[in-house]
């Protein structure tokens, strides 16, 4: 039961996979949409740029605690830090469902019209962006939903 | 204790007010789309509409059950039952604010070019639409974490 109770806790392999994957997929996305491309022209993208960008660094802290906990044995306890853990996963993962929906929404209103309003070059690039947010944002649901098992314990 | 588990219970009014408001918002958020206005030349509007058809009839029916079980003092505690609740109110929600989230964005794409790809009349609707859309996500989101409550006790 203490195993189960702990499954999302961090510090776990299982954890770090997730933050791991999280950065990549982010990182990602920001990366197709920020270099060569035009987004600050559309709101959807700007928000986008904006959530992946925080997403990034969470991801990337909470990477580095997991790993030095794993390699310390010591895992992260403190009530207070684990709510903010808690609450900043849940809020982290709803923006980013939005953002990678405005997105996805937005590109396929630019490709309607025979792609006159999207050169192919740019729009690829869009489209794995949107991807690569919808990847980031199913890790970051999963972790928020691994979190839920140490809520009872706290 | 036992007041704070079955705080987000079927048939509690509290319950029964969130399903009332999801109801209400979600029709209006279907009515504002769909009567006069062009929403199936856009995908997102098209999403919009067919997640408020989900939202409707569910949010429908559980606010019957909840009146039902109020008049009756007769809560629903079959656990197979509250999980297919939890488990639709979960998808439904994230449903939701998806396509509160793509018609919101395609809506500020389509205002950019000073509106000439919408005409003001239709413009308004699509918006209140939207925001309807976003409070009925918001109730349906309360529903989840009110939600969360039962499950320690199923």
């Amino acid at each position: 039961m203490d195993e189960l109770l702990l499954a999302g806790l961090l510090g776990t392999s299982a954890s770090l996979t997730l933050r791991l994957g999280q950065t990549i997929f982010s990182s990602a996305s920001l990366l197709f949409m920020s270099f060569g491309v035009e987004f600050y022209s559309y709101t959807a993208f700007c928000y986008l740029v904006t959530v992946m960008g925080l997403v990034l660094p969470w991801s990337f802290t909470l990477a580095m605690v997991d790993a030095y906990s794993l390699c310390a044995k010591c895992p992260l306890r403190q009530p207070g830090i684990l709510w903010i853990i808690i609450m900043g996963d849940w809020v982290l993962s709803i923006l980013a469902l939005a953002a990678a929906c405005s997105t996805a929404a937005v590109i396929d209103l630019l490709l309607q019209n025979g792609g006159s309003y999207c050169p192919p070059k740019f729009c690829s690039r869009y489209q794995f962006s949107a991807a690569m947010a919808f990847l980031s944002w199913i890790l970051t649901a999963a972790s928020s939903l691994f979190n839920l098992w140490i809520i009872p314990s706290l």
